[in-house]
């Protein structure tokens, strides 16, 4: 099994400094700030980095288990929303909520919210995000 | 605070199928494969987009700790390294490593190991990920 990169590097202050990340593959290499973190800036953030992560990794692990089940879905597609919360313990991410879309021939609605939970409880990132609440809302299209 | 979101498609079978991850920023927009999670393919995967969220958030805070205690840094630089396994309970997270470099003027290599320490304890991406090892290696350069 691989083992998985990425770098990120700063300088200058929190709020005047720049800050770049990129992925090993090379796949992603780009400026954040300040304003792109904590207010409405251009560039990307760790939080929606980590929802990106979170929402492949729910959709890939949906999928295969649909059609572990015997289904042959047709395409899944998943938001993942990061929430960021000032708390009296400081900035934290309090909830993720996925938000799900399924074509799968021959299944029933309350089955995908079924599959959808479970995943949610199982994937990979959710396992190692098992500190964060997390709520999933799934529907057939 | 913000909400930050990213999303994902899957379409196909596991092995043979594509999937897309896009942030909600539009920094990233890119596809990723059964090949590009588990074997050499080209692409990202949702383990170096987790490792570039704890990067970018790490080097962040520690870049900002180190303002909050009198210090000015020049430079932090960062690698996350994600370690991927295949547990009895299935495919896992077991363990995340941050290797930082930091050009900080007056400040001591043991200093600055024990600022990366508490940083890797308390940052955003850290705490969310509380559930998985994680170790920091830290070094002036």
């Amino acid at each position: 099994m691989p083992v998985r990169s990425a770098q990120a590097t700063w300088q200058g202050t929190l709020k005047e400094g720049a800050g770049n990340i990129k992925t090993g593959s090379g796949a992603y290499d780009g400026p954040f700030s300040f304003s792109s973190r904590f207010e409405d800036g251009s560039g990307t953030n760790p939080e929606e980095l980590l929802g990106a992560a979170h929402a492949g990794c729910f959709t890939m692990a949906l999928n295969n288990r649909l059609f572990g089940a015997g289904l042959a879905p047709v395409r899944i597609h998943t938001v993942a929303d990061v929430k960021l919360e000032k708390l009296e313990s400081g900035l934290s991410i309090t909830h993720i909520h996925l938000k799900t879309e399924g074509e799968v021939p021959g299944l029933s609605e309350a089955d995908f919210v079924a599959h959808a939970e479970a995943t949610k409880d199982t994937c990979i990132i959710s396992r190692a995000l098992a500190s964060v609440p997390m709520t999933v809302e799934a529907k057939l299209v």
